[in-house]
This record gives C-alpha cells, structure tokens and sequence, in this order.
C-alpha cells in the first residue's frame, strides 16, 4: 500500500473553520424569530464583535483558516466576506439560508444552493468548497457540489482523515467534521428556540480538543475544528482558542492549512481511493416509517 | 477614532446583577403552579434567604450592585426594594410579571410595563434602568424604556461592552447580558416547569467566570453578570460568588459599579456610537413561519 | 434575638436521608413500565444491592440515618423497613405510590398518604415525619402530616435550616431539602421513561457536596442529602458517599443526625419562629393558565 | 455461605464489550433517516474506521474483549464479524435490527432475534450471548436467550455481579449491564434523530470509569464497559480507552475476560444462586396508564 501524502508529513493537520451563521440558523427556525430582538442581537455579535477578534487573533498567531458563510449573511452585510480573503483566508459556501437540506426537496436544496453561490460571485469571492447546513446533507448534496465546480464538501463524518468521493458529477475531497470538534454542543444555549441546554466551561472544552489534537497525531488525522464567532467569539472562549493553537504550534508536528489547500493535496494524494457513496438498501418490513 | 472613556481607565468593569424573580417566573408558565407548594418554596427562598446574605457579602466585601425586581415581586413584598436601596444598592425595573415581552402584543407589552414602573414610583424607588423578562425584547422595546426616562436597559447581546441606542424616543445605553455569566444555565432545575435539567459544580462556575472576566481584560469588556438569589443565594453558590468578587478585587485594574453608573458613563462617551436599531427584513420565501 | 439552639452548636447538621424509591416512581409514570424487564431491574438494584452496601458503610463509619420509604415498596418487600431500624436507622414516610401530590385530588392524596401510613403500622415501624413524593407537596401536605401525629416534613425549601409552620392542625418542623442536595440531578438516566438525561462523575459530584457543606457551616445549615439506593448505591458513587461523610466527620464541627431528631431539637427551639403558610393570591389577569 | 468462584480471584473482572450499531439505532427511529447522509456517514464510521482501531488496540494491549452485533450489521458488512472472531475476541447478538423489544410485540420480538441468529449462523460466528438493543429487554427475553441455546443475556442491571436466571427454558447468566458504563450518555450527539445533546470530555469520562473500576474492586463486582465504535473509536475517546485499560491492568488484581467466558464461570459457581424472574403484581388502581 501507497504511503499518503495529503498530509505533508505532518502528524496531524488542522484546520480552523469559522461558520459565520449569524442570525441564519435561528431564522430557519421560523421567520417569526425575527421579531425577538435580543434573540436577534445574539446572532448579531458573531459578524460583528466576533469576526473581527478572531481575525486579529488568527493574524497575531499568523495561522490560516477557512470561514463558511451563508449567502444570505454575505448578503446583509456586503463587505464581511471580502474582510475575511483581505486577511488571507479561505471564504466557502455555507447554503445560501441555512435551512438543513434534509428538511428540503432536492430541487429546493439547488434552488438554495445557487443562489448561495450567485452571491459569491457577486461580491467577487472565490469559493472552492462547501459545507451543508446542520450537517444535514443529503445523498443529492456532493454531486451539487462537484457539479459546480468546487473541490470539496465539509459536511459528512465517515472518517477523521480526508477521502475521496466519486459523485456521478466529478471527484470531490470530503474533509469530514465531528460533532465533538465543534463549539455549538459545548455553548449554544437559547431557550426559544431551543439550540441548547447546556453551556460548558471554556477550560473543559479546552482539555477536550487538547486530548483530541493530541491524539489525532497517533492516526495522522484531519482536526477539522468548527467554531461559530457568536460562540466563540467571546472572551473567555477566545483565550481558549487562542491557547488551543499555541498548543498544536508547540507540537511542532501539527500543520494548520486552509481547507482549500488541504483539499488540493487530498485530490492529489494517489494513496487515497476514490468512490462512489453506496446508498443504503432498507427493507421496510425491518424499518417502518 | 477617540478612545472611549466609558470604562474611566479600568481593565474591565464588573456589574453584580441581581435578577430578584421569586415566584414570577414560575406563574409566568401558568397559573396553575401557584399551587405546587414545594415549587413555591424554593422560589420564595430568594428574597428570603438569598437576599439578605448577598446583601451582606457585598456590604462585606464594599462592593455596589443592582438588582432587577419585578414589579409584582416588589409589590408582594413591599419592604424588599427599599431594604436594597438601603444598603447603598442600585433597584432597576425587571417587567411587572416576568413574562416575557416576545409572548405579548405590544399592549401588553406596555401595559406591564408600565404596571411595574406604577409600583416602584409607589414605593419612592428611583428606577434608572430596565431589563426584558427572560431577556427576550421586543424591536419595541428600547423604545420603550427611552420614553419613560431611563437611561439604560440590560437585554440585548450585540456586543460584550456598553453601546447606544437612538430609540426614536430618545438615545439610551445598554448593557449587554450573556447567558453565559448567568447562574440559571448553571444551577436552575425543577422538574415542573421544566426551568432547567442540569446542576453544575460551582466549583466549574467559578473557574468558568473566573476566565471570562480575566479575558475581559484584554478586550476592555463589562462583565455584567446576572445571578438570582433562589440560585445564588444557596452557600457553596455565595463561596463562588465570594471568591469571584475576591478575584476580581485581587486584579486591581476591575472596577465594579452599579448599572446606573456604567450608563451614565457610557451616554457621556463622546467615542461610543449611538445608532438606531437596524431591524432586518427577512424575505418570507427564504425563511417561512 | 435569642439564639437558636436546634443545632446543638455544631456549625452545620448534617442528614444522610435515602429514599427508597425501587420501582414506585416509574410506575408512576404508567403501569406499562412494569413490562420493561430492563428498566425494572435497574430500579430493583436499589432495596437489592444498594441497601445492604449502604448500610454497611453507614455502621463502619458509624453514622446515622433516615431512609424514605414509599409504602408500596416496604409492602413488596415485607424486611426491608425492619432490616433499615435494626441497624438503628429511622424508617420515614415517602407516600404510598409515589406520585406527585401536584397530579392528584386532594382526597386522592389524603388516601395515597394514609395508605402508606397503614403499611407502616402493620409492619410495627415508628413513623416520625414524611416526605413527598418527588417533592412535589401541594398547601395541603403540610396539615395532612400534623394531622396524623407526624412531627416532622421533609419537601420544602423555604430555606435551608429547619423551620416551623403551624399547619392548623397542629406545629411541624421543616427539613428543607433542595435539588442541589439530590443525587438525582446528577445521576439519573433512563431513556423511558426520560427520568434524566446526564450522568455526572462522582468525582464532581463529591466536590460540589463537599463545597455546600464546608459553605454550610458559615450559615449554619441544615446539609439535608437525599440519596437514593438504586443511584448512589453503585461502587464508584459510594465511595464519594464515603468520602463526603469522612470530611464531614474531619470538620469536627459538624454534626449528623436522624432527621426526627433534629426535627424534635427544631420543636423545643424558642427561637425558631413559627408561622402558618402564606398561600399566595394571584391575579388571573396578571398569570394566566 | 459458600465463596463464589466466578471472579477466579480477582478483586474485579473487567469485559470490554463492543456494541458495532452501525445504523442501526437510527434506522430504528425511522427508514426516513436513510435519506440522512451526514447522519449515515456518521454511523458508518463505526465499522469502519472505529472498529480496526479497536481491534488494534486490544491486540496491543493484549486483552480480550466482546462484540455485540446487530444481524442487520452483519449482514450489511459481510466480513465484518469474522474479523473481529480472526483477532481471538468474541461476537454476540445484538438483535437483528436493532429496534428496542419493548417496543414490539412477543412474535415481533422473536421473529427478530431469529433472524439475527440465523445470520450468525450463515456467517458461521458462534454465538454464545446477547444484548437486547436499547438494554430493553420484556419478561420473554431472558427465555428467548436461553431456549436458543445461549448460556448468557447481558440487558439486566439488577445487581453489578452476574447472577443466573431460571428462564422456564433453561439457566442462563446474567452479566449485568449499566448506563454509567456505557459511552453513549458521554459521548452520543445527534440533532435528528436526537439522541443525545451534551458532549463530555474524554478526561472526565476516563475519570468516571477509573473510579468505578477502582472502587468495584471493593465489592468484587463485574465492570462491563460498553462501547460504542462510533464514539469511543475517535483519537482523543480511544486515548481514554487505553488509559483506562493500562490503569486496570496496573492494579494487579482487574481480570479482562470475553463475555462468554465470564457466563461460564457464573454458571459453574455453585455459590450463586438461580433463580426465577419474579414478575411484579401492579394494582391498576395504584398506577394506571
């Protein structure tokens, strides 16, 4: 068996994604949420307090990383994506509403796809991957995204290292993600609606991804980190990032790369295989509705 | 850009909250639960035994504090606001019935509103701010607040240091909250309603509040922590309180102030930005009820 | 003021209370329950397993204490109120079927009382106070437990030192209890029914009940720790079981007790107030249904 | 009384048990979920990735352990079982299709476990135990275990020991289960289907099991770890696993043993005693529906 290579000859590779969701998720929840205006402002803080903080702390670490933007945030507020490329790093497509595809038709999940990407051409931002809603892809979703040209997907969870999908519409990386490696299970907590019951202490997220960097570097995996700026844009949770890659910095054997180029050197990896999903046969007499 | 000025050189500013709620939160979720004895308990337990020790722990460690009382509360207990007031300490109006404004017409909204200002003007308590029951504003209001003559509310979450709003009725501050520096995400629990589902270590609070406030520091920040007698009031909960006031003290660049104060500082700010609330316009073909 | 004396001048009281719960609150959930052989089993581990260890741990360590019995599990199991005063442990009243007071009649609560009462009797074990079930009392609890010669309730949370109420049938004491002080919150889980959802370390849970009992002893509180046999009775929660009573023991100030003896020191204070209960009235107009 | 035998002396007997789901549980709660890419990707990393890792890490630590599988699992990944069977561990049923008996009727129920069990059978894996899915057993499942000739159920949780049950179709062992050793209330995320909503650190999870480990060495009791590889087969939880491992197999006096071998023991104890399920009378009056 072939050696890999996406991974540079580093132990582990991190990237660091910021979804820029703003008020997206909760709108999605029903339109009605509009009208709640401390809901509202708690959305809001993530383009506007958190973005910019993180940007700052990412340039004081000079590590890159990849924002994923929901078209319709792009769209209300113009300059934020172009903001983000300014400072060198990756924009991708993060739906255009936020709305799961799962809750969508497969022509709806198009519909809301392109007009995702319109606005990124638009406002003239490359954009080279994606990442579904909620992580709620359907089987539709990586052939809409190899159809349109991008490299990748960021949305499934079939392993912790990078893998190739044959889509029926071309070949797409999939850098996959984990509910554990991202900061919405640790701090989102909104009564109405309800996003989450339980907010944790920074210094105990810390330890976890830590632990989990650590010892992705024993199976040379992808840390494919998800951070929302609403979340962890606050202070307390800041220093916790910040401490995070000064902690894979001092590894010495942890490269941090732009999802974009870690895509690049996956599609380039002859080691990897490529294949088709292998959608699941259920009976329905073992599985009702 | 001028610097502002609204922190008056500090670090960091700490403004000790109290939301007073007793029964009101409760009722809010029916009528019904007035008869659960044992739930009535433990909610009575906050004037009565949570406030006078956190009274005299702030009068121990000469720190000033603000708390936010509903106007039913005040009125059940009529000698409750002035006993506050008595010991150096700020009384804001937290709604007349704790139900929150986003489950009420804009009539209703005023109308209780309006009760709980009736009640402390009774009562000769000078009410110089406000905060949403259940921190859930409406786009009305702020509006609200500017038209009867205070000059702060403690609701909303754009940000994590005072900012200004011109309401239509007259410019205000606020005084952002986070439901991460208030104890009910960490303590509350009751089965009926169902306020909350999990008890936290305050020994995991405290080292999660100690960092926020620490952080706060390098981003010029209010920590404006929201605590509840019925929660906080309870001894290892006050030990955490304690040590964190202790904390803060020990830093020596926090100041803590009461809400008025900080408000006061912020409207005479010449560098902090007054600006209308931008309310967004959602497209209902994106986002549907 | 006189001073009190219930607490015999020990900084803080300490009650070890265990509620015998077995099958009774899932079956309160639905009969159907008593299909799931699963579910059974793990109730049934309490009396089984959990009992015996506990009271072993309470004789090596020579500390006493009260268990709550519902009636419907001491009839099932005909020793085990008698095996629980042989070791010179107080057996008291947990109510018949333990269903909540809040979700039945008043005559329905007076028959589910009395029942349990009957058991008792037939069984020759003293009974000196009550507890109810899921601490769910409703105004009529208090009187039902004067009324039937009990000295002493254990379901309120008024405060968190002992206090009178004068029922109008006759004077008890109060034994607050309080969620934070249950090992409940911290342990519970059953998918169905959902009685929890979190299971916490006991290494946490030791270090919050040793924080409330040291804060304790500041106030001079009743550390009234309700545990139950099918939860607390696995290895890894008894051990913090046995390490919370050797700090407590190590304090050297505190002091555990049955609670019908601190209930009868509570009775014989002069300096313990007491009052009849306050039934709140409330506005329709203000909280509806 | 007569010592017991099973635990050949040790102080604790550890079984490291594997439950290989797949996707199953969340077909379970729908065929719908199928349509759920991110959700099935999720799953399959469990064959697929978590498994190897497993299997590499028992065979590094050189302790053995037991999988259960669903027939359907099996079925779906056709050399699945025997690769684990090849590295010397053993596999056990785990329904056919993973949905909870206690939501089926008696003939649904059965149909499924023989289903499973002829899947075993065409694989050639011999099949010596089983789990109920959901650790959801009804009163006819133990006499389903025993009536096909298995010698051991693991579902119960009616002690921390094994004990034996005189089914009517025969004696089987019980290895008692429960959901504190179980990495699903640690770990297990998913918004839709919901099957569970808090993420806790590994640290803390190793924690936990380190001292229930330690502290069943007391009771000589049976630690029976379920897994999941799913979840425990990420870095930082497999890191968790190690530890826990290296830390029972440094206090000297942990046996790890397969299930079966642990059923065997039980059953040849003559100091454990068998016997009959005593189904519980329900008086519809004290709990209806």
């Amino acid at each position: 068996m072939t050696e890999t290579s996406w991974h540079g000859g580093a132990a582990a590779v991190a990237t660091l994604t910021f979804d820029v969701d703003a008020e997206s998720p909760i709108l999605a929840h029903g339109r009605g949420y509009a009208g709640h205006l401390s809901t509202m402002s708690h959305q809001a803080y993530g383009p506007k307090v958190g973005v910019p903080r993180i940007l700052d702390l990412l340039g004081e670490l000079a590590v890159p990383a990849t924002f994923f933007v929901p078209g319709w945030v792009a769209e209300q507020r113009p300059g934020l994506a172009a903001s983000i490329v300014e400072r060198g790093h990756e924009v991708a497509h993060h739906s255009y509403s936020h709305r799961p595809p799962t809750t969508m038709t497969a022509a709806g999940q198009r519909a809301d796809f392109e007009r995702g990407m319109e606005v990124f051409a638009r406002q003239g931002i490359e954009i080279s991957g994606h990442r579904a809603a909620g992580w709620e892809s359907t089987w539709d979703t990586p052939a809409l995204v190899a159809e349109h040209g991008l490299s990748y997907d960021s949305s499934l969870m079939a392993d912790d290292r990078p893998y190739l999908i044959e889509t029926g519409a071309g070949r797409i990386a999939e850098l996959p993600v984990h509910w554990s490696l991202d900061d919405w299970e640790q701090y989102a907590f909104l009564p109405s609606p309800q996003i989450g019951s339980v907010i944790t202490s920074p210094v105990r997220v810390l330890e976890m991804w830590r632990a989990e960097l650590d010892a992705m570097r024993r199976y040379r995996c992808l840390f494919n980190l998800c951070l929302h700026p609403f979340l962890s844009g606050r202070p307390g949770r800041l220093e916790a990032v910040r401490a995070l890659i000064e902690f894979g910095l001092g590894l010495g054997d942890v490269r941090f790369a732009r999802c974009r180029d870690v895509a690049a050197a996956a599609l380039a990896d002859p080691a990897l295989p490529a294949e088709p999903l292998r959608r699941l046969e259920i009976d329905p007499a073992v599985y009702p509705d």
